[in-house]
């Protein structure tokens, strides 16, 4: 009935007072209790995705783990969850290490990523015993035995490999081409692979690779998979290697519009499972655990973010401008990626009266613009607006520009609503200065 | 001798190690000393840019007034500098307006921006006793009134005018022309005028026009003033409106880059002041009070940010990428803005060897990319780059994408280097998490 429901987390409906639902809760109550601009995640959409994911590759692939990638979102409540469901963590960082040693999460499923990694963040992720320390370079190479040796200790390493693939996706997050600052190209790599056997206290486990964000097709996933396992190949006949993980990444697409709609998991899990099979027979190869990395297949859907509609400017003949509450300081992806949303009203999902509008943020830049020209019901000041599949990226890149306060976070489950980040105020914005 | 030290603070050196010296204290140093990265702002060149912009318009229109931008950058220690150099502070939120009261900075001298002040934001408007309120639309100017009256206070507004005037900007900071989220349209604004005057509690002093950011023409800001200076003559006819202040916003470009100078203070001072000058001559009407509002150009050259080299990966042919420590989630502005900086290495100033190299962030995205291709003595592991220009908009729209840790400020002043923020910790991170 409603047209971009579908887009919302899975237990998206509406209730009599025509407010959108969410787990159970009514979206504008929770938005009058808590304050907006809102982030609110469904526990029941993320569980439901880690399973799918989980199952999806298992059923074609048994050897195979799902990783989550917390650059898209991380927080004690999220992790708790993944732990449950049983997925690993990604981390590209301190930080995100330092939070997921916060909440306990068992080290061997921890990944670690980064194409920079500090002396300390290595030293960090040796003293929690990661389970994988992704090394993109080879300066990372020696300054990890460097460090695992001094430490005596044996470093389980993929080395992440740059295998050409243009994902044909927005230029800012193709990572797999040949000119990227991620990764040890095809040419370089069988110094890598050389050195890390050599290497005292490394232990080669595999390859990873990663190709971009967002992607819809499953041949560039497969064409990088065919570079790595070949070049696995060659590696086990000039150096003995075994390929004992490939990972291949994450960069699922997600549905963020109607007009834009996203392959199913299936079909990724399908592709890949398939194509690691048919290259590990066609070359007679033993069959690697294979990993995945999705980060916002996991969460993009989950999260709704809701604002409060304020000013509303009617520039005859040329658009309709609807301010809320939020912007560019809470969600950047319009501005910086061209990102497109839908939008639903939440306070009155169910109005007949239609009109075109622009949904602007308060922030001080023209470009600060979350939805141009959607169709919904009429809007007044104080109706709350909701934007779909913003689970993702949103929180993570947030700031604090024309020093506003950073939303707060509601999980629901079952009907009840639980504040799981407060709102900043004027003293969290000061706490650093001195 | 440098070439490019001209777009760093006005007291950047070279000691004899080498280092880059700014405002008297050794860059690398400092850096040893607080850890990368780093951003140092030159109190002198925030001072002198205060100043040579009062001179400026001072000397051409003895009845103006500059205001400081405070989305470009605001911090206790900023504010304080402001208020003893003169200027006035504009804001556009609650925080914004929190961090000036909380410094004392003299209420008379603060304008209030922003395209959907919420009923809060208005209210602490009015118990400060800001000198202006500036309008964004109608929907406001009905609820200031009303909240005004309510708290029987008379209010100084400023309308916000759209002129439609588009300043040939990136499109993201053009704000002036007809399709914009900003200001009432000329063909609107005489509704509003009408509106102000009866209302009862609100005095419209003036206009507010602000056609966008990083502009080098002065061409613009005239055709602005034109639209704008003509509307008021007519609002005088029509309803005794008489124009007691014209704020003309800001928007002044700077200079980032070699290839890319920017105009002279004097330039947009004589031009503005000219052009008011003319016009009221040509229609035979008073001078208004002249206000205008530079961020950028007050700010913008004297902050650096240092980052520290680590891992340098060298594609044959390709491209040199020399990873940093930072990166976009400290300054966004090249992936948002495509925004182009030079860096130096300030810790090898006068190294005669060079290679063309990219300088890499640490962040987990391709567009993570603080400088493209730029020649620089050769870069080992340990130096400290220094990105030139980096005291607008970097440090207000930082976030803690992938977990990192918004980088702790310095103000440099005589030899002395003074800590005015911290490095956020995990703890800091997870401070509002329940």
């Amino acid at each position: 009935m409603l047209d971009n429901i579908s887009l919302l987390p899975l237990t998206a409906e509406v209730n009599q007072a025509g407010h959108l639902m969410v787990g159970g809760c009514d979206t504008v109550e929770i938005s009058r209790e808590y304050g907006t601009p809102l982030y609110i995640f469904d526990e029941f959409t993320i569980r439901r995705k880690c399973r799918e994911y989980r199952a999806a590759f298992s059923e074609c692939y048994p050897d195979s783990q799902v990783i989550y990638a917390a650059k898209a979102f991380l927080h004690g409540a999220l992790a708790r969850i993944l732990m449950e469901e049983g997925l690993g963590i990604d981390v590209v960082s301190a930080g995100e290490l330092g939070m997921v040693r916060k909440n306990q999460f068992p080290p061997s499923r921890v990944y670690c990523h980064g194409n920079n990694k500090s002396a300390e963040e290595i030293i960090g992720a040796l003293e929690y015993g990661v389970g994988r320390i992704v090394v993109d370079n080879l300066y990372e190479l020696a300054m990890l035995n460097e460090i695992a040796s001094g430490k005596n200790q044996q470093a389980d390493i993929l080395l992440r490999l740059s295998p050409g693939v243009d994902a044909h996706t927005h230029q800012y997050i193709t990572t797999g081409v040949i000119d990227s600052k991620f990764g040890i190209t095809i040419s370089d790599a069988e110094e890598a692979v050389a050195k890390a056997m050599a290497a005292s206290h490394l232990n080669l486990v595999g390859f990873h690779s990663h190709i971009g964000s967002q992607i819809s097709e499953i041949e560039p996933y497969q064409l990088a998979m065919e570079l790595v396992r070949k070049f696995a190949a060659e590696m086990k006949i000039k150096h003995r290697f075994e390929l004992r993980e490939l990972n291949v990444g994450g960069g699922f697409a997600i549905q963020y519009t109607q007009n834009m709609p996203a392959p199913t998991i299936d079909y990724f899990a399908r592709g890949i499972a398939g194509k690691l099979n048919g290259l590990c027979q066609e070359l007679g190869l033993d069959l690697p655990h294979l990993t995945v990395e999705p980060g916002r297949a996991i969460v993009g859907q989950s999260g709704i973010a809701l604002y409060r509609a304020g000013a509303i400017k009617n520039i005859p003949g040329v658009r309709r401008y609807v301010s809320v509450d939020g912007g560019m300081g809470d969600n950047i992806r319009t501005a910086l990626y061209q990102a497109e949303y839908e939008a639903v009203v939440a306070s009155n999902m169910q109005g007949k009266e239609k009109t075109t509008v622009t949904i602007a943020g308060k922030f001080c830049e023209s470009g600060d613009i979350l939805v141009r020209d959607i169709s919904l019901p009429r809007i007044v000041a104080g109706d709350i607006i909701a934007i779909a599949a913003a689970g993702a990226y949103c929180l993570p890149m947030a700031s604090n520009y024309n020093a506003s306060f950073r939303p707060a976070i509601i999980m629901v489950t079952d009907g009840k609503a639980r504040l799981i980040r407060r709102r900043e105020t004027l003293d969290d914005l000061t706490n650093c200065d001195v």
